[in-house]
């Protein structure tokens, strides 16, 4: 068991409906000390890997990536969500629609920030479903950059994100992946990889 | 002049309107070595209080803010901003409303991340009116906390905000304090201070 799974077994709450509260030290209070550890890990996961830009989105992820882009010397970008349809000329926009909610979104990147020569490491708290990532997945590649790697604290194995993404051809590393919980005894069950057995 | 304002006249953009554009570097696009800097900075000026967490509101306080909480070794709490009414139980709650758009917004942090043994530290990317801050405030202030100083990138001292702040008695460091701008020839005049000269 690594850092991470410990810390969420430590301070995670399990609610009902699948419901994961880490907002003690991922989302909303946020252990720096913690983002630093996950900025080494994920170094070492993405080692020999040419990134020059980490890219997440608002608002959770930005902690996170600022403190892991010191591990690897690069700026971040945060991309925005929107509601409404944004014509504010030069934006990199991607539609998503969630899922879970079937509500339609927008992510959005100015164009100054991203291009062809970029090669980004995409950096996000959760993965459920997948949504906001294929968003910027998509904000990548409109802007002709490289998508070297993505990097999640928290992948909910469970929901299918994770695997459609994999099966992209992606390179994703989740530092916990979850693939199952009980809000009864406040169980987490995590994804066991042969060299943990 | 220091590296925030020279960073400021080298890649800040001034449009009609009193708008200052940082986004290259500040609060889309995000310049890590810099934050690094702004928390160095950030530990002198407050040097000697006793701080153990940090306040800022998403989305652009929050990177700035993790970054400079390595310099102090405490965690960060961001308050979300809301437009709906949300009853959630156990959140602190402000009210504010834009002295310029004339919107009233809530300002949210839960009450498990603040409490009257708290002595924070705010941290936000611009202060203008000072809306949000007065907002941060108001929910240390629910919680029984202490507001040990309030660290901010870009002050706009023609508005109205950092005078507010200080009349109240709050200890406030903004690392630059723009007193004008002229978006025909693009120049930028800073507050100058007696040991500057």
């Amino acid at each position: 068991m690594n850092f991470l799974e410990e810390r969420i077994l430590k301070d995670g709450v399990v609610k009902e409906g699948n419901v994961l509260k880490v907002d003690s030290f991922l989302n909303h209070q946020m252990d720096i000390e913690l983002f630093d550890q996950m900025g080494e890990e994920f170094k070492r996961r993405f080692e020999g890997k040419n990134i020059n830009k980490i890219l997440t989105i608002e608002a959770s992820g930005i902690g996170i990536a600022c403190v892991v882009a010191r591990h690897f010397g690069v700026p971040v970008v945060f991309a925005k969500k929107s509601k409404s349809i944004n014509i504010d000329g030069d934006m990199y926009i991607a539609e998503v629609e969630s899922f879970t909610h079937k509500t339609k979104n927008q992510v959005i990147v100015s164009k100054k920030f991203l291009n062809e020569d970029d090669h980004v490491l995409l950096i996000d708290d959760f993965l459920a479903n997948g949504c906001a990532l294929q968003g910027m997945i998509s904000i990548v590649e409109q802007a002709g950059g490289t998508v070297e790697g993505i990097g999640i604290a928290i992948e909910k194995g469970f929901q299918i994100g994770g695997q459609v993404i994999r099966n992209l051809g992606y390179h994703l590393e989740s530092l916990a992946i979850v693939d199952g919980m009980n809000a009864e005894d406040g169980s987490v069950e995590f994804r066991v990889y042969d060299e943990d057995k």
